[in-house]
């Protein structure tokens, strides 16, 4: 399960200040399996703040902008730049900021959504792919193991044709004016001008559909959706709900809020096909229920070699009945990409010696996030049941 | 809690023979608290099965038909004549059975969907009020303690004003071809003369509103559903999303399936407003969870004078910890019942004890919930978004 | 699953009053499934409120006293006189009464602890084995289907050699002096003249014992116990921590407490094996979890044909998701003591049809209990580690 | 919640080698916040697998033996020494290590059991004491923040007087002879030679101990034990109940099992007092149940600031729903012994913004864990139904 004995990559962060949680995530999380070092950073939206939280952090080397920390890097040698970047901004800057350090060849880590529109995605899409860097977009939720163990399960037909898939993300953090109340998580995301076309669609809406798309491989053709801000005076959606069309006749609900009081984090799936179902629920993220047309239902753990896939296993760090949680998930991500990183350099890894593949969210994983945020949008403006859904075809 | 010291009230069946196990479940639900005793019936679809039937379970009057038994308790004197009848057959002889016993003034219980039309549904209600009988439908989910908790909290506003609700209705025991396999119960569900437009639509999605609609008082104004027979060569939906809109304002998804393997009968309620939420779950009906802007999440359970209201604690015989099921619930709609035509002949019951009203599904629920149905027909073939629910107005 | 179609046997009671919660119980376990009707009672401690009793619950025949209703039944022809007696009173009656009309024919369903001694239950048992009368003990939490299949997978070894047995039985209604608060459930369980030598340890403790005996079938050979009146002033146990050592080998603890506040009937049982191990909890009793060396934890649940147990299929109603319950686990007793006084009289009955034998703690079951009562009571005085258990050797 | 903007202090390791799943979670609680660096280790049992344990995990200084090591560090300039060591060996090196390194003046952490023998713990204590180092031991489930929670609601009288403490640790993973499998964590658990006297109740039994200590305050005065290797064969108990009677009159009951088929890390809490309860599970650390006289039960989470208390939130990294586990709680413990060791040296720390004091299991902690490791195996020896547990008094 170790990371080889290697010295560990050297990571940069556009965004996640001091304040921010999700930036101190990206750390714990980018140095839980010693795969990544944390050296430099332009941490917020001024030059002074970024530079405070930078020596508030311990980082080697604060920059005052992330356009100063590109140039910065680029002018240190091969050996004390950093090899990837992450990048933990409100949703505009993804793209700017993204495209400009892939062009200069660096590895990206970059949060969901990925881009504002499916144009900058597009751009996006290419420019890795000229660039050939590794690119990962932070739907970490499908780094739990046993996210990965239910994708197994379901690709490998332990629940014949898939016919029904469920999704909720439902959260109430947002059930009053947050956004008015000094918070600023709140004021960025329901701000069109930062957060893009979606609310709650755009910051974890997404996660439902890519933990939808990973574990069932499905795709989505046609989608109605019914996005509202349910709390007075907000411009974007705070709570949605979504009737899904699958190609190949699997039908979906997505039930997506952040107004629901009182309820935390509460993302599940089930899945649901001729021979079998399977649920999973982020907040008991080491149990995964697997049903069967006879038999009992059963509880999986992250518990033992004898019936859990290596996906799973590789995953895993510690013993079943010890709690893993929504850090190792996200660090699972970052141990992926580390990995890549390092494959690409003709370096052999865990992953070799496990027989696993590279296991994160790309870029086209973000690309489709964007799409499928569009299509949201889109239906829910429009008097049309179906709207299309046509990433990749 | 126990009834009256009164004879119990008697009576009648049509359908639900020895084989049928929801006649076998009006039969205890009726005798539960010694308000009734079954005394006749016409249980079956053949003269020859329904005399049967009637002999194996010991009922003092077996009749070969409903048209028989009508005429042969109309030839009774009234005080051996029944007081009521229950009506639980397959969809397409509610109308016709109840319409005839209502005018000839029986009471009635009759099963779910009420009619198969709006027509015959708005046809039933006039009758009703004509004859000034009891009538009731058996939504009997809303019988359970919990769930009269659950409508009294919202009423009184612990919730705020209300935003969202989200019932779910999953069940997999359709995920075969059981209809084919020699399920009778499954036989005339998916045949469209029988059961009507519906399929899981009106089997359990006119539960799903009921159970709605009697906790929030909401009123539905449009809704975008999507019906489907997932298993193949199905000609009526085994499966239905459903997104709604409720006047004023809230939103709803309807989640409804009987094809989710290894589901089994899981019917539960969420609703949130401005102030706090709530979620009730059938197959765990004793508890009843709450949540509220800043505290921590309490579970109600059947504990207590202390919190409990009156209509929750009337309806419960058994301290907590002593689990109460399906059959208690349903047996609160048929002492429910007892007490409302006892009221109407002017006796005291244990309602005026408990300062209660009768509490039951009527006759106008019953053609809300036809409504409803033949609306999610209707909208899952329209390429319209949204298909108005006029019902009432 | 419905009893044969004959004339409910006839039930008196003594003890069991219009305010007696067990009394409500009994009547509507007994009647449940048809297989009784209450016809006779002696309801209460004098002889006016227990006439008043019989009236308000209608019997036909109510008496004064159980001395007069031993007479009066004996007085009537032997097809109008009650088949059997529950006997539901204070423990100090359980003996008289039930000696009584043991020695007169009659069949009983008795309360437990059956006696307040060993010497009486052992006069009883030969009382019973002279009179040939069919005697049940309500320890009705062996009722539950899924204890029946516990049981039964216990015995056919799929947890291999039993190693450990821990029971819980965790409640919480006497943290406050109940019994001074005009609770007369308190008041005479708390006395020892009407309850006996044992507090918790006899009311709930001894439901603690024949649920681990039932399911394992292991015999007690040590105990040590410690008995406490955790609220001050009380004469008997309210808490009970029990070390158990059964013959061959096994281990077992036993939790007991009616003074944890906010717990209200949590009684479960962990038993585990060389092999496997379950886990059965009387507030979800619709669940009964199996765990393995290898393999991930099952639930069962009622579900299916496919894998449960004749006696646990025979002992359900309804089909699964539909929640059974305490009333349902205690009309099986009452089911199969009706069966046991048919087959006697050479009729045959639905346990035939299943291929079932009579399925009811016995009157060797309600002595056992007592005398663990009285073990407890004397290891919890001793100083010596160990008491031994010597009951049947 | 962030440490301050400090570099972070060296800590060196004794055990824990690459292969050894507790080193590992060692180092990453260690490094989670920032607050250590590992730098030094003597990992293994012998030379050569020390030396390439520390080259695989890439220490700076990889050493040989602990001998070795407490030299080598000496030898260096005071700027570069470790600052604490971790002590992570089976336990009979426990106390030769931790007292060799506290007479030099370094700081410990010590896995538990501390030592092998309470003369040893004794001894332990008056080094510590002497070299006014800080010394802690890791009872790490004490690191949960709703185990802090738990603690203050009952310090702060929430419970009322206490009366009655259940403490569960049921494991399943020596039901079979992984000792003898080639499993070295058993090997050398189950050899009195490494392990000490005890087997379970010397691994698991202690951490209940501390527990029940930590959360409530109470002094064990007395326990009735029985301790079993219930599995064929082995030397150590696997199995222990035991009977506990604290100072002022409460009774515990302790469940300890490692061969409880299929069970995973169910380490559990329930503590009752005159006016409330709670309940706290290790595999759902993220909730904490209250139960009180009257109203319902409520639910902590680690949501809000609204109902926790200040060490509870102090030991949270994420918002609620985003489920932290065990490493973030083994984290909580390095973090406390990093801001001490700079208390002690004058810097105002993260303790002193939130207003705590250091909190982590002391020397005085694991010398009592000894103590009641020492005191079990007496009384399960014994034929004394008490064994008096003296530690401290």
């Amino acid at each position: 399960m170790k990371d080889a004995t290697v010295a560990p990559l050297r990571l940069g962060m556009v965004g996640g200040g001091k304040d921010a949680f999700i930036g101190a995530v990206h750390r714990m999380a980018a140095r839980l399996d010693d795969a990544w070092q944390v050296v430099a950073g332009a941490l917020s939206s001024t030059p002074e703040r970024s530079l405070e939280s930078a020596r508030a952090i311990g980082l080697e080397r604060g920059y005052g902008t992330w356009q100063e920390m590109l140039e910065g890097e680029l002018a240190l040698p091969e050996d004390q730049r950093i090899d990837a970047v992450s990048i933990v901004t409100p949703n505009h800057l993804h793209f700017p900021v993204a495209k400009a350090f892939v062009e200069a060849g660096f590895h990206v880590v970059c949060d969901k959504p990925m881009t504002l529109t499916s144009e900058e995605a597009a751009e996006l899409v290419r420019a890795v792919e000229a660039a050939g860097v590794v690119f990962a977009v932070t739907y970490n939720y499908t780094g739990y193991p046993l996210v990965k163990e239910a994708r197994r399960l379901v690709r490998e037909g332990e629940l014949g044709e898939l016919r029904k898939v469920v999704v909720q993300y439902r959260q109430g953090w947002l059930a009053t004016r947050a956004e008015e109340a000094g918070s600023k998580q709140a004021a960025w995301r329901l701000d069109p001008a930062r957060s893009g076309l979606g609310g709650a669609i755009g910051d974890i809406g997404t996660h439902a559909e890519n933990l939808a798309a990973t574990v069932t491989g499905l795709e989505i053709e046609a989608i109605a959706a019914d996005l509202t801000p349910l709390v007075p005076g907000r411009r974007l959606d705070d709570d949605a709900g979504i009737l899904v069309r699958f190609a190949g006749g699997a039908k979906g609900v997505f039930v997506i809020s952040q107004v629901e009081v009182g309820e935390e984090n509460g993302l599940s799936l089930s899945v649901y096909g001729s021979q079998g179902g399977l649920t999973w629920r982020q907040e008991e993220p080491n149990r995964l229920e697997l049903t069967s047309l006879d038999g009992p239902r059963r509880v999986f753990t992250r518990a033992g070699g004898a019936y859990l896939g290596a996906a799973a296993q590789g995953a895993s760090r510690l013993p079943s009945g010890h709690p893993e949680g929504f850090v190792e998930a996200f660090a699972n991500l970052y141990r992926n990409v580390a990995a890549d990183v390092r494959r690409r350099r003709g370096e052999r890894t865990w992953l070799d010696a496990l027989g696993l593949e590279p296991d994160y969210p790309t870029v086209v994983d973000g690309a489709r996030g964007v799409a499928f945020i569009e299509a949201a949008v889109a239906s829910s403006a429009s008097s049309e049941k179906w709207t299309p859904f046509r990433f990749g075809r």
